[in-house]
């Protein structure tokens, strides 16, 4: 597992804590490579107490920044940490790559350095909501800002296998996030991507709208990536302003401030469940590899769950299981029998 | 005030009192029309004790359900109680229209029987968010699912316009709703409007991101009615979810209980603050007249806020205003002087 060492808000102790926690997590099951400039991830490393087992340094001389241009981190930035991260991938030195940095500039060295899995048209970054019955898969938040509704289908069977491999959903509901429940409301690609999804073999649930996404049995939302991003921030924000109002209305007399007390346990468990650190790592579905990318503001329990889940994706051939399902797509476009079977 | 007795989830009750409640939050200054069938509103209305002055009935014999398609309503519905509404309003015998039916039928029907007010291409639903800093009115959310740059650069200068005329924002910033905060960034539509918006005499903040919504300085907001209903009906969905598992988690033992009846007053402050109820209604912005469309699960509380906000979009003649402020848009695009000041 490569992790890009230097590619988090939080700096470099928190992306070695987090691949030390992850170690203790999995022991003897994992290597870790550590990618980044020696000179900021070895102090870390002996700071925090390296076991002798399980990690390693791989040296990058540069860095992403946020503000960098993925097109120029391309060209320009060749030994970058997390490029350097994706070259052991490809080179077969790794299975997985997880990065907390710029997610434009990791997507981008992603989908160029290991290129586009077998019958995956568009690469889609998916993100994983903390849902009310169980955590769902939504579907593109980011890499593709116009989408076709071919694009959007093949989105369906790509968080389909993902929700079926890696989070152990049985025969996962597919949704398709739109503005009214029946077939003919959404824009123009929604309703058309409503018609590819409807006569596919996915269990295609219909459309499904934003009040569902948290309280639906959907496993999979379907969107573009400009309304999937939207929506993660959307949420994040409105979530943490919530907080924050509770929080100044909370503390404003006496009689709230013990209340607030006898509730901690209570906001402990709420926050630790509703917690994005739990899936810390949003998938890069479709790349010839496993990616994950973790938001900038990592905690190193969330780069932790991350490196968990991209294990679990190995394991689990997550790569291989979405080439498979998208030509099980392509077959039934064209009207053949299946042609791979589970 | 002509108010569509029949249309709310609550029923007849709802509406009347929410009729009621506002007839004592001005007193004097309000007359209200409820429209519907008399047989359903009278006895509500006695029950509930009618005041001698500013209420009447005006009977409507048919209903508009929550699954009728928008075009059938108009063609078959001719005696529905919102269509009656607008006849009324059309006909000059009241000054504004709120109801909390079916709001796709709303919208056709007001779109309709009003008209499009001069330089208006396409009228747009505002919603209105209670923001940690001050509201914002997010606009589109649902009138239009496919938009043009040229249409979303219109939103600007009607949500500018509604923001300060009715909220009383001094010189409303507005932010185009996409994925990034540079120009750059969003899908082609968006990046597109930029350039509209950043070439106008709108106070322009840029792009803002979903997470800002809530938080930032921007008194509008500008987006596609898709994204913008996703983000309305997602919030709805994340709030409501979030409070279920708060409840859980507090009602789990005893200490939670106890600190819960301690918080109580002060999870009712917030309540009022983050209430949609205190901005009960989303105006349709853009059509000869004024026209509120409530959520289908309205309170009264949030019927008489909505027609609160009606009566001063009446007091400062928002749907002139929209048209000047589109009229100066018009006058901007073709390189001429500002023809009409404030």
């Amino acid at each position: 597992m490569a992790l890009d060492a230097m590619g988090a808000d939080g700096g470099v102790s928190v992306t070695v804590s987090g691949a030390l926690s992850a170690l203790k997590d999995h022991p003897g099951d994992l290597e870790v490579v550590l990618v980044g400039k020696p000179e900021a991830v070895e102090p870390e490393l002996s700071r925090l107490g390296a076991p002798e087992e399980g990690i390693s340094i791989k040296s990058a001389s540069e860095v992403v920044r946020m503000t960098d241009a993925p097109s120029s981190v391309l060209r320009h930035k060749r030994d970058a940490s997390i490029r350097v991260c994706f070259d052991l991938h490809r080179a077969g030195e790794v299975d997985a790559v997880v990065s907390a940095g710029n997610s434009g500039a990791t997507m981008a060295v992603g989908m160029v350095v290991m290129g586009r899995a077998p019958e995956v048209d568009r690469p889609a970054l998916a993100s994983i909501f903390p849902g009310l019955l169980s955590p769902t898969v939504i579907l593109d938040v980011g890499a593709n800002v116009d989408c076709t509704a071919s694009m959007l289908a093949q989105f369906g069977f790509m968080g389909s296998v993902y929700a079926r491999e890696v989070l152990g959903a049985k025969s996962p509901l597919v949704g398709l996030l739109s503005i009214g429940e029946e077939g003919g409301k959404g824009n123009l690609v929604v309703r058309q991507a409503y018609e590819h999804l409807k006569a596919s073999s996915l269990n295609f649930a219909g459309n499904v709208e934003g009040r569902d996404v948290f309280s639906s049995e959907v496993s999979v939302v379907v969107c573009d990536g400009f309304v999937g991003n939207v929506c993660l921030k959307l949420s994040e924000g409105l979530l943490s302003a919530y907080n924050q109002l509770v929080k100044n209305e909370v503390m404003r007399d006496l009689r709230g401030r013990a209340g607030a007390m006898l509730l901690k346990p209570a906001f402990k468990r709420l926050a630790n469940r509703m917690d994005y650190e739990n899936f810390g790592g949003a998938p890069l579905l479709g790349i010839n590899g496993v990616a994950y990318i973790c938001h900038g503001a990592s905690s190193p329990k969330a780069i932790a769950s991350a490196i968990g889940l991209a294990m679990e994706s190995v394991n689990t051939q997550v790569d291989k299981r979405v080439s498979e399902g998208l030509a099980q797509y392509r077959g039934e476009l064209l009207g053949e029998p299946e042609t791979k079977s589970e």
